[in-house]
């Protein structure tokens, strides 16, 4: 870390097969390239009290909750995850990202689940207050390719996969409407290409927005 | 149930070693006495879902999760048991008593871990929404009696147990403020008694409040 230097929260957030834990491994060796300490997490989960609270979100048949319910829980494990992994490590100085943060919340229990999202809002400055990630990196891509990437490493987290394909073309809506709504904190990038592409555009956006500042 | 006679959700609140077990088996039976069906159940808790995160919460060390964290968990867990659980029952005309509810949120999390009131009530709107019970029963004692009927039967529910004296105090007089707050909800009865004069006071109380309306 250069003296002064801000430790940064990075999310990257995507539908089913969206690339995204290939893409933080990537990011992570290049911002160590850049000298930075990197600490890479997930969501649900990411802390052991996290990681309980992941296993009864994404194990067991899709309507074991409903989706008020599933956001409950997802802001719990959010908070855990928060206080245990990702505040600590910012207050370390290391650079944290994330695979999934609040946004697959606001596209999966908001528009994928009908949620209201004014709701999803309250739950958000309860549970977390003011802090925002500083970028957020949307992969996007179409529905179809993503869930048959993610069919062929399918295992037991199936839950959120094996819901109608009408709730995953939901989810990316949602997920393009909050880059609309927020651009000063969200880019999309086309993830529907080979993984350098992909990379090089991530690697790109960070630097252009985190690094030049 | 007699015909247009409305099925009532009462729920038993107080700190450890209330006695609230005790006290719903004998109001069970006295409601069945008087013709009604009857559901008991608890929270956290009281359907598969809920129990499931019940484990999370009751089970581990004290300092586990913080008190915000510990209210969504209770939250979601609620919100489970009122879909699954509670809200049928009382569609299928049974009375439902249950071994806490809200209340011991506010006086645990709110009272005893010092949450914001005002953010616990957000959160039971969300989760809740406008639903309330019809009667809530706080069995009252004080806190070194509590804790040595709770030492006689310790299990590996102790999480909340091993939470310092002070904590216990604050819970004790968290549950009598609501009481004061909701009088027309809420009736304080004097624990630290025989099981029958509880029992006595508690059945009394359901038919004033409830059988005479």
């Amino acid at each position: 870390m250069n003296e002064g230097e801000a430790a940064r929260f990075i999310t990257l957030e995507g539908g089913e097969g969206a690339g995204k834990s290939t893409q933080i491994a990537r990011l992570k060796e290049w911002l160590e390239g850049r000298g930075h300490t990197v600490v890479t997490t997930r969501e649900p989960g990411g802390s052991s009290g996290a990681e309980m609270i992941r296993k009864l979100l994404v194990e067991g048949p899709a309507d074991r909750w409903d989706g008020k319910t599933e956001a409950l829980l997802h802001f719990a494990a959010r908070r855990d995850h928060l206080r245990a992994t990702v505040w600590p490590a910012l207050k370390r100085g290391a650079w944290v990202v994330s695979d999934r943060f609040a946004d697959s919340t606001r596209a999966y229990q908001g528009y994928g689940h009908g949620l209201d999202l004014a709701e999803l809002e309250a739950l958000y400055n309860i549970a977390v207050g003011p802090f925002r990630p500083d970028l957020t990196v949307i992969l996007d891509l179409p529905v179809e390719v993503g869930l048959a990437r993610a069919a062929a490493r399918r295992g037991v987290e199936t839950r959120y996969e094996t819901l109608p394909r009408s709730f995953h073309d939901r989810v990316r809506a949602g997920f393009l409407e909050i880059a609309r709504s927020e651009p000063g904190r969200c880019v999309v990038i086309d993830a529907n290409r080979d993984i350098e592409s992909v990379a090089g555009d991530v690697a790109r956006t960070v630097g252009e927005r985190l690094e030049s500042v």
